[in-house]
């Protein structure tokens, strides 16, 4: 089959995969049906059912610069600052549908990463990355492939470089060139949806020196290539899916994205799925490249679970009797700001974005650093504020199959009850949805998806211009003239005013 | 048996009692020995423990002044503010000991709460609920004997006082007085160490007018009286405890106070074990006295257990080699001085703690008060940092199935290492410790515990002595004369200094 | 003459204007050359002299819908989302240019608000004021006229409505109508730029109901129209203006916007200028539109002076040898960052902008709202930074004139010199530009400027869609359908998972 | 005279005084008296008249361990935790009396850290600076004299240590050794309340090498000993004390300390002033020693001024009418909130005191940074508050002078009039008490004053004691082995319990 997807044809699709999973001390047989798995591939399967709703065709679909067909956006790439807008608009009304990570922009982002680095290492080294990328790029919108984007890597000591390990396997390195193609070692760790991708596409993750080039590597595999093992990490409460729905919070699609551990087990990659292989000074600009995608989208996605979030304080709120009291309002208020602050930094970024030489356009890379270093703490906030309005039971409230046990039942039923016309059932999965949303791994996935705090950090340092700054403080200061104000005055030079 | 227990002892003492307890569906038959209570009942029984052990006999226990016995503090009034700032020293020396909520003081504070406000209530009304309690308190004292403080009713519809809601049971009531003792209905939500204690002493939850009268009711009975139900809640990755002790993070202790819901099923209490029923207008005064003894804590308990959560991040910063990088000191040093702030509040509302006139001592309202806001806010803070540090392995670990798993093991153990001379395993518990101590079920019994922002904020504002601080600015302002001043410069009234 | 002014011309214009203007109890002769008001002239000069700069063209000008002329852009009136953006493009480049408040704004928010607001009375009513305002329009433009946007009436008892007061003038009020015009009473407090402005445009500052009839006035009139008389406020640090130059740090410029209160003696205003007489019912519209254009602004121009401090806390840690610490580098890039969220929320308020029925384009209101509340907060925390990494001198620099004094001015030199290769006279500078930046009226500025937090909140809560979030919340708990999921899946209903 | 002093006493006997106080290119003759030092006498004379209240008698007054006599509390070296607390009691009364720095604390803990570093070092050294330094002490509190404690150098270049300067004076040192005593050369930078003391001692800043032997100095001089030059600091709006009383908000007290640059140019000192004379291994516990006892007393006088300051924003709150408001109540609580918990700090610190070797008592160091640490954030929380609740008039308010021209002030009396029955001047006032507390320099005070935020960062991070948390994470993780829960469960080791 070519062309788009849908959700039931995507989850269709991931079960001739066959996939090396492990969970809890098993192998996974099927991801599109295992219990555990199954609410990540329902998320991720909104970002195929979507683009076939022609609400959301606008924001969903694109067309692609390279087959000017139809394509789902998640294997677009941007040819505009409306393309970029139209990404975070994706981003926040897949967060909304599924209150939950869908997954799917990692591998849209590895995508633009390599476009445009390709195009730039082609041009310093006259390889031919790019025209190899662009055919695995247009295999990817044909077929309508999910990605996974592989850039952490296990990193062993973080105080040594790659090459200075003592086990040189912590970061994924090329063992073995042959002709038709490289052999790679190593895992990537935390790659969210990686169990119900099509494919991975991995990348270097951080900048390395000449020492470091069998270092320098990037490539696509399919999820079922040789040698590929995946373990899936355990989550918050991830085992309350299999006693039944209620506990859950968010049954249908989990919370977090599903990482896993990624292990490349000497796995072959034949040459035209390479795609930088002993480059290594361009590994920091991959890396920055993929980060800026990946740091726009979390004003956008995030946004998406903090408007489901919002929305379950608001609930619950009016289910225990408390919608209008001052402190309640005031503390929904806040968490509306705070979630529209963050809304504003992925918009910012996104119109304020810029043309890269290979076409394809990128966010502002300052404006997209700022608007993930805000979601390391605001979403924090916007928890804290919502456990302070759902009350004490978000966290002692009984289990369902206490409130299934005929034993019990009656007594939960009369007891967990709020205000007389809401039905108990509803108070206790909405409080069940604000725990699921609030507490958990929600909030780490905030810290560390797409780089920890301190990596934005740097890069805010590095794009701020600090020292243009410096001679405009200088200049109203006094210390450095000031051509306009002398002009205006009509003065020779500054202090001729003669202020006295 | 009489006299101090130790926790062999208080675990032995658990199986000759046979209350009713329900969770996930199942009854549970020995509360100390089920996988699932038995790590709260290992931290409860280090009250009992750590009060034999010489080098914590100062903090741990004290002398009773009723028979001059020395008896756990946990069951001791407090004579002086030495007492109170001893109950904090316990609070965070069995915070550190357990990683994890101890139980035990809410049963404290509720005894403290009622030796007050018995008192007082004889003195108005001439009742002699003062002298049945002091009996009470003795066979406590005598069988050291570990109490529920269960004060939260369920409260229905937040907007109604209780004789206003459908249900006249959502909030604990007199059904029947007999000869011989009450019958009450209801129920208890969220109680703390309900179902490892041996007694539950009920308070009501709120100020009450006289139509609540058959509300204000105040009783205690064994945790297994005829019927009394018990469902335990839901908690943050509660079963991970079924399948080993590394995924717990903390294995021996759980974290949270293993909440439960207390249904009185129309439950006789004799006479003697009635300290209040229907003097309504002292239920506030009880309400007041339990919360600030319990807010006064939570600067104790909670900091000991931020003292783990700092080392454990100290201790995985080490093992992934950045513990030098001036980030991760600078967060280090910041989750120590919120924690430092919050052993401060507690460490101030004791020793600015005063008399009754009952004798008993308790801490400073207002500042027990602000001790506890700030706890709503800062382990948050402290949390998000851990969570910095520790980098995102800390939602994405596989289990320590797969660890077992020969399938996967020697990868876990390949590519989970750190630095070189630290064993996977140690960083995996690490791990798994900090997830486990910032994730989940902490934060919102943080904030909600001896009750919620809005009920502390209520509570500072009528204790801050505004209208004095008015009459110090109209003074300073010049609007109130300033005799001082004008004493001091010889003025007969303000303004003469003639400044000009 | 007419068209665009520049700096020095705008400068000789207000030389022809006789507003009665009050400071320190002295009547102010020239606006544009007395001591105290001129830095404030100097910024708004800048608004003038930088629209004839070739490099600033595209965002300093526009070209006039109504006359196809080219004009100054703060008095054009937005015709695109493009416009929008530009607006604020200008502000941050003046706060830069200015380290200040440069005033033109609030008028150009009054011309734009008025704008769209009379086009909907005409629509409701069968009025003429848009044409009327048109023709003012095109008068303003045409002469490039500073206009001060006066709307905080004085207000009295916040708890009354206007017509409810004591005193029945603390809102401005009609207290005449003739033939010819209107007759106005009353006051406006704290407006920006009033004394070096051309034009006085007065709007109503609340909502209304019929009895506040009478307070339903706008209109314009010159600065100097008989009975204005305009008292102008005292500022941090004012007169330090009188001494010299250094310990104003922001010498030429001023820092805030030089507010007034300006009282209506009974001013008769012609029907021509009249553009609200009575239409109580949308005074709400205009308070709210002019709000949502002024709160766009302020991520614009408070940005651009928090450049200047920015580059000054760098300049400055310099200075003293302490620009590597590490964190001197942290706070630092926290400046930046709080910056540069600011910014993002003014850029995507004016993207995210519309076209109302008139024409003209207006800012997202929940955005522009998010902006300026953020402006309530992040200026303090940046100022606070700034505080750190300047020293201790920001508050006990000695005096320029002891500087100047040869008794001290050797001490001073030799005694306040930071690092040896820079001249003890800028380190004080520096020292002086941040003490003016950080400490003093810039942030009350930023808390009340384009109306208070509260009024923010009130217009967030009112805007953020809360409805809608509520019923996804309900979708995702499993409370309402979720088709999508169902579709996908291929379930007639919730539940038929079977999960298990 | 000997003995206490009352107010009207240490003012006269400034008067006797001849020091060398320079201000804006003028000397000043008599800080008594001066219009511009006199605010600041005023404030600490109430550390004498206060003393001689009986009300305060017991906070304000102690018994001298050295005479037996009764001595005003600022000359007296703690000699139990109850004083400790005492000092701070002390701190916080005269904030509130004053609504401003008092200054004589620094004095006082030079004092303190003199006495007790003096001690250590005889008892390595075999010297005598301890009982000349106890000579000394005996004569300030037979004069009860107020000494400025002098710490802070101008220090140059904060990158290189003392003797690595360009210019070498830039730390205080011994230029000469003589027979009868030491000439110093240097200058120390904003010492508080300089100008208006009797005395100045001189205290090393920093930790220090051997060589910077000659740097490690410490002498006490009279303020108008031969050789000193002081420069009194500019200070936010201080001027405004020529014009009136009402503009200055606080016109008895200003509000700051009133930092002056005290220059020695080759001062002689006699060997028996002289306490510390190149014993430079113990300019470090000097230094630490002062800094606990000046960091322990910010969460008393700040939060003393801050109850001035919630006392004023609760009047002009009800001068405006919104006194009710649920936002300015949840405000008001706020600040009362982040205030208490400074003072719990203070008091905690100081609770948790200890006695040193030389029979002095200190307060916890780790606490006492941390109670400054809080200061350097929360002061600038509760400015930000109180600017929020007072309205932009505290930015914009005419004039007093304008308040008392004939031809504005009847405008000023009818438009800035709030609710009907407070008199508009009272409402003025209140206005401007918030302008002086909350704009200005008493936020830098908090920021620097006793070192900035990196100095007790530091000191926070060393009494930490992370090591010791780190093996209590170790044992709850199961890594160390944990004895008492291996005893309680009758286990032989960790594991062992077969959880299953």
């Amino acid at each position: 089959m070519e062309g788009m997807m849908n959700g039931k044809e995507y989850i269709e699709s991931l079960r001739k995969l066959k996939p090396k999973v492990y969970f809890m001390g098993r192998k996974i047989d099927s991801v599109a049906d295992d219990p555990i798995t199954a609410p990540h591939v329902n998320a991720a399967a909104m970002t195929y059912e979507l683009a076939n709703d022609p609400r959301y065709e606008d924001v969903m679909t694109a067309t692609s610069h390279l087959t000017g067909e139809k394509i789902n956006r998640f294997t677009h790439i941007h040819q505009s600052t409306e393309d970029l807008v139209k990404k975070v608009r994706m981003m926040r009304l897949l967060g909304r549908k599924t209150g939950s990570c869908f997954q799917r922009c990692v591998g849209l982002d590895a995508l633009c990463a390599l476009y445009i680095t390709t195009y730039d290492v082609d041009r310093k080294y006259g390889t031919d990355y790019h025209e190899r990328f662009k055919d695995y790029l247009i295999h990817v919108q044909k077929n309508d492939l999910m990605a996974a984007g592989a850039m952490t890597d296990v990193k062993g000591d973080r105080s040594l470089r790659p090459h200075q390990q003592a086990d040189p396997d912590v970061y994924v390195r090329v063992v073995e060139r042959r002709e038709d193609g490289i052999v790679v070692r190593g895992a990537k760790a935390h790659i969210t949806g990686a169990v119900n991708s099509h494919e991975i596409i991995a990348l270097p993750t951080r900048a390395m020196g000449e020492e470091d080039k069998d270092y320098a590597v990037a490539f696509a595999v399919p999820v079922d290539a040789e040698g590929v093992v995946m373990i899936f990490g355990r989550q918050t409460n991830d085992v309350r899916r299999l006693d039944g729905d209620i506990d859950c919070g968010n049954a249908k699609y989990a919370t977090v994205g599903g990482e896993a551990l990624i292990i490349f087990n000497d796995v072959f990659v034949p040459w035209e799925r390479v795609f930088m292989c002993g480059e290594y000074d361009f590994a920091s600009e991959l890396v920055e490249t993929f980060a800026t995608y990946h740091r726009q989208n979390y004003g956008g996605c995030k946004v998406g679970v903090a408007d489901v979030l919002i929305g379950a304080s608001a609930a619950i709120a009016e289910y225990n009797g408390v919608e209008r009291a001052s402190h309640i309002v005031d503390k929904l208020t806040e968490m509306v700001h705070l979630a529209e602050t963050c809304w504003c930094c992925s918009l910012a970024c996104s119109y304020e974005g810029f043309k890269t030489p290979s076409g394809a356009y990128m966010p502002n890379l300052l404006l997209a650093n700022v608007t993930k270093l805000n979601i390391t703490r605001f979403p924090y906030e916007w928890s804290r504020l919502a456990q302070d309005i759902v009350g004490g039971l978000v966290a002692t409230t009984p289990s369902e199959l206490d409130y299934k046990n005929p034993e019990t039942r009656d007594l939960i039923e009369k007891y967990l009850k709020g205000k007389a016309d809401v039905p108990t059932e509803h108070r206790v999965r909405m409080i069940r949805l604000i725990e699921n949303l609030s507490i958990g791994a929600e909030l780490p996935e905030s810290m560390h998806g797409a780089g920890s705090p301190a990596a934005q950090k740097i890069m805010i340092a590095r794009r701020a211009n600090i020292d243009v700054k410096k001679e405009e403080a200088k200049r109203v200061a006094g210390i450095l003239p000031d051509e306009d104000y002398l002009r205006v005055r009509g003065f020779k030079r500054e202090g001729d005013e003669g202020r006295s």
